[in-house]
């Protein structure tokens, strides 16, 4: 058993309109010290495989398959244990 | 200028059914040895603080005012630099 933490967000030129949303709350809230803000999704995986190498190859296939849109998105994958 | 990541995620209780949808296609893809999904989502904060103790407990509060609905959901928070 392997847990696996995905994060998934926009890339650096996309425009975030969450993460401008969520700042635009902020400061309606008086949070004034906040310069930017960006959402992104995480995703956690538990993975039933032992193999770390084989686990990684697998959660890099999931993210270009399925859970990053690439063209827009970039994605970091963490191994936990 | 201070980079802080909060993470928030659904209570272990709570049904994930985006999770549970990621999870599911995951599967029609073959990937066969995932065992549990869960879908949280990521907040990348820049923050013009120098005073890590204020910047704790000033997204501290952010988490409990907007971020977080800490009825059904937890965070954990992360200061970078």
């Amino acid at each position: 058993m392997m847990k696996v933490i995905v994060n998934v967000f926009l890339k650096a030129g996309v425009l975030d309109s969450q993460g401008k949303a969520v700042h635009h709350a902020l400061e309606s809230l008086h949070f004034d010290n906040v310069s930017d803000v960006r959402v992104g999704k995480q995703i956690v995986l538990k993975l039933d495989e032992s193999d770390e190498v084989k686990a990684m190859a697998d959660v890099t296939k999931m993210c270009e398959e399925l859970l990053a849109n690439t063209v827009i998105e970039d994605y970091n994958i963490e191994l936990v244990k």
